[in-house]
């Protein structure tokens, strides 16, 4: 007799991303370094390629691969971007912030107080995936919520 | 007095994606089709944008906002694809796969078992968006694995 297999493996969300990475192993240490990222496994692929790797940061699991263009497994460097960002609810946003930018990754909003009531800041990492840090510093009300809301969307919008 | 505020805020994991779709009114009632997400707020941009807005699916948020080519927002019809894949582990990997197929979603690969003990089926949203479900169907033991992931390696080198 086998023992009934729970569907849903221990320590995993409903939804891990998976970040396909140019050089997949050395991704990895920097993630280690720039984000406190813990290694959980890793398999190889060909050539000393990295074909899945799984870190843990705080309570969530992130998926990594290095690319494999011929089944069309591309990082943002070769796609010209990511349309997909990490947000990373910590503790203290700057000082994750920091973390990152002394480990290499590119400031692309330094931390500052958003009218949401987070204290938020945002970098892109030398393979080109996007990481936002934010901590809740101020607790909104839904009317103050709404007006803040059309406030920065009346700037936005230049009126 | 303030009440002294939680920095991670109710309901998030430390990783929360977010995801820059083109049409994200259109493509949120999709979501709630495919994956049976259930919105938990959004905000308005402008022009009737989609600023930002979350879901949640099973235990897990995922952010959307609309494309924003100015601010460097672009979805994967941009971009010519996604360096990121959403990962969920479900109950029944079929039958959620099969729900974002019967929605729209384009097939990548059909569910099939994984020699890593997952079954597992993968697709493409309109948006270009990619989701794999999985369900883990058999525990792989340490050795049982490395055995399995060697063969696997060779057969993906034409060994």
């Amino acid at each position: 007799m086998t023992e009934p297999v729970n569907p849903i493996p221990d320590g995993y969300h409903t939804i891990t991303p998976s970040l396909t990475v140019r050089d997949c192993a050395e991704a990895l240490e920097f993630y280690k370094d720039a984000l406190g990222a813990v290694e959980r496994m890793r398999a190889p692929g060909p050539e000393g390629s990295v074909w899945h790797a799984e870190i843990q940061i705080g309570d969530s699991i992130v998926m990594l691969n290095d690319e494999y263009p011929e089944q069309g497994a591309h990082g943002p460097q070769a796609l010209g971007g990511s349309p997909v960002g990490l947000w990373l609810y910590v503790e203290d946003a700057d000082a994750a912030f920091a973390r990152a930018v002394e480990a290499g990754a590119e400031v692309t909003m330094p931390p500052a107080d958003m009218f949401w009531g987070d204290r938020m800041g945002s970098v892109v990492d030398p393979y080109g995936h996007k990481w936002t840090f934010a901590s809740k510093v101020e607790d909104v009300g839904p009317e103050e919520m709404k007006k803040r809301q059309q406030e920065a969307m009346g700037q936005a919008e230049g009126t």
